[in-house]
């Protein structure tokens, strides 16, 4: 029996003649009198291969009538090539087993278009359509480029945990993790849940950031990098929020906000070109059906040098803009969506990274400016996308630090381990956090979040 | 300026006359009269770079007082050759800054040995210990070793969800995830928890595993893995069970049991020869300190092809074992540990794979034989770890597993996307789970399991 090949590598290197078997799915069949076309797809590629079935097949009508839309197969045949357009080659098939129907009365999947609020419905199969399954080799490729991407610069892939005692920002609202029976749930004297009775003996969280735990590993082994799920339990049931999504925090030692910065832009051309050289099918389909500024947006990324400016300066060219925003702007306000996308759409049309904001408006681990109003932050805004990515240089002197996390009415006792950070060996370190999501969004133009992770958590949603 | 260099690129490729300038953070130091030596380590290696400091440095008398274990420093020099044994060479100083002190009366990590129990207390300073950071680092590399496993066959990372309204295996203790305040959690009219109220709209819990979801990706994509965090609310206090930990789990399509061992076989070498050739001090270092097996025991693995053999042989050469053991040995009864490290240690001497478990003691997932009696379950029994990997073919016909599911009591509505997976397009496939954990403490030799993952969660803990 000849090897059983990948479907991506026949369509890219397949040769003439060659005797293969493959293994996949259904997905199109054509009947003709004579002989049929099926199209088979192993989720390797985008596209499937093309496979001639003639009477010379043994079986061929049972077996033809067999083959709808989404039954699995196993065919072996020889390659020849293909006189259909935008493909070298297609198999005439010498054998076919059939190993799973589907019926074509009840399989969800027809050949018609789905739209995708449909498709999250039967999350468990929408991975077999042309854009999902798309979105997801370009989420995998996007992954490799971040491993690779770390590793190369000898960063270290730190498992921050999931299950925390502590709340990154002293803000953000988080979901209780808790071995309790939720009936009986045991009270203390002053009818406050008894925690010390729980699993952990304290009140757990789901994370909602690695970052502190990430800096404890950047003092030990200089670059580190976390990769892995947060969470957050806000009730936004929007095309932009996930109650489960993955984060990417890298953070690293005897590093400023300029190294920080120059990491952060080296890191999005490199995820960029990476998915482009791997993904090459996948992403001109974005750029066909999905959103037709994809590819351009991607060579925006690559090609310019990101514009870097500072808050104050961001305020005052919004001041000046001839463009009358919703939401007012002041110097010590948060930027506004519309805001942001002035910046990097309409005035310096690429991503723009806006440095030095309000201490006010920041968390208290970033690095107070000598001005004591403004904090060493930067956020990286993109054409359509706003932020992706947020980071700071962090406040290493431990005077300072105390000071801002008292000023922020947190106890400092809290922040015990934080603080001997600084107590022992500190060293000025910085960091950022990227939303894998947002990030999978921006490369594929996909409009809504749900539609880039597998099986999303969002307000009543934790089907599958 | 010289760049900053990495230590471990210094101790592996320094050349003599070299102006270089590191940073990092002192392990030790030792003052003479006219000159000291001060070791720096950046976490790149388990060795640091030995510096030479001697009265031309600007600052001398006052700077070799700040620099005490712990303190952080930029040195600049030259590299010479090294006099001292094991190391090449060596930093001459010419300039040394002081990030930050580290008070020697107060810092805990002084030259003596201290406990891996009290390393615990200071999870936040004890990746700085060499056993601890060469833990991380053989994680490190284990990790990446996984990713390019997978990624050079064609296998695509997937994201299974960590909040999950599913219990894989209809077993295990779960920890619930919510976002009602516990002192007020709304009961229904049945004084049944109302879950309805909740964040999620049903009853959520932490995964104990993402096999499920693989199955679903696999699917679509033929060949996938995932590599997460994974929970047990077990409240088990020992030195083998975490609540939190990180698992890998391959899915493959059109895939028997036994090419789910062959890819299990080639994993696990893989990965050892990996680790070997990545970070050969750590290796020996845990060789020499920690468990003086632990370069035999990778020399095994790679070196060896596993033993296969079944269930029903294992207790038949159990049974005739010269050898008293506490449980008994029947056929129908699980292996207990001991059972398997007899099977691996000293019938076999090797890894061994035990297949075709009884299925009333396995999973309902799993293949049945046509016995009826036995499952195309296999787990991987290595020689003093016990199991590492367990693994089976998957029950792919709609009527077998409906049929198990209700024989294990479960109910099948529960199960109507798992049930769809095999009404359209069903497929024989496999896969098995490795607890990552387990497999760092193989490979280093480490006999509690808090002592290789960066933050524990178990009972009662969560600090950090």
């Amino acid at each position: 029996m000849p090897t059983t090949r990948r479907i991506v590598d026949l369509l890219r290197h397949g040769q003439p003649d060659e005797s293969v078997t493959i293994k996949g799915w259904v997905r199109t069949k054509r009947e003709q009198k004579e002989f049929s076309f099926v199209e088979v797809n192993d989720g390797s590629s985008l596209a499937g291969l093309q496979v001639v079935v003639n009477q010379e097949v043994p079986g061929y009508a049972e077996t033809i009538k067999r083959i709808n839309t989404g039954a699995s197969v196993e065919i072996s045949g020889t390659l020849v090539e293909s006189p259909a357009k935008g493909q070298r080659v297609e198999l005439k098939a010498a054998s076919i087993a059939v190993y799973g129907e589907a019926d074509p009365e009840t399989y969800p999947l027809q050949k018609k278009r789905h739209s995708f609020e449909f498709l999250r419905d039967i999350g468990h199969l929408r991975s077999r359509t042309n854009t999902l399954s798309a979105v997801f080799r370009v989420r995998n490729a996007a992954s490799t480029a971040i491993h690779q991407f770390f590793q190369e610069r000898g960063f270290l892939w730190v498992h921050t945990p999931i299950i925390s005692a502590s709340d990154c920002e002293g803000a953000g609202e988080m979901f209780t993790v808790t071995g309790f029976d939720l009936k009986k749930v045991p009270l203390t004297a002053e009818q406050g849940v008894d925690f010390s009775k729980d699993f952990f003996g304290k009140h757990a969280y789901l994370t909602v950031s690695g970052q502190l735990e990430a800096e404890i590993m950047a003092m030990a082994f200089s670059n580190v990098y976390t990769f892995g799920p947060t969470f957050r339990a806000e009730n936004s049931n929007t095309s932009r929020h996930l109650a489960e999504f993955w984060m990417v925090e890298p953070e690293m030692a005897f590093c400023d906000l300029e190294g920080d910065m120059d990491l952060a832009e080296a890191f999005l051309k490199y995820i960029f070109k990476y998915v482009l050289e791997t993904c090459p099918e996948d992403m001109e389909f974005f750029n066909q059906r999905i959103d037709n500024s994809v590819l351009a947006t991607a060579d925006n990324i690559i090609n310019n040098e990101f514009a870097r400016v500072t808050y104050t300066e961001a305020i005052a060219l919004l001041e000046k803009a001839s463009k009358t925003f919703e939401y007012p702007v002041e110097w010590g306000l948060d930027l506004q969506s519309e805001h942001e996308r002035y910046l990097a759409e309409e005035h310096f049309k690429k991503p723009t990274i806006v440095t030095d904001y309000p201490a006010k408006i920041k968390a208290f681990y970033m690095r107070l400016n000598d001005d004591e109003n403004t904090v060493r932050a930067m956020d990286i805004l993109a054409p359509k996308i706003g932020e992706i990515i947020g980071g700071s240089q962090r406040e290493e002197r431990l005077d300072v630090l105390e000071r801002r996390i008292q000023a922020q009415g947190l106890d400092l006792a809290e922040y015990w381990w934080y603080l001997d950070l600084r107590r022992y060996g500190t060293v000025p370190h910085a960091g950022f956090g990227l939303g894998f999501e947002r990030l999978v969004q921006f490369l594929t133009g996909m409009s809504n979040i749900r539609d880039v992770i597998p099986f999303p958590r969002a307000p009543l949603d934790v089907e599958f």
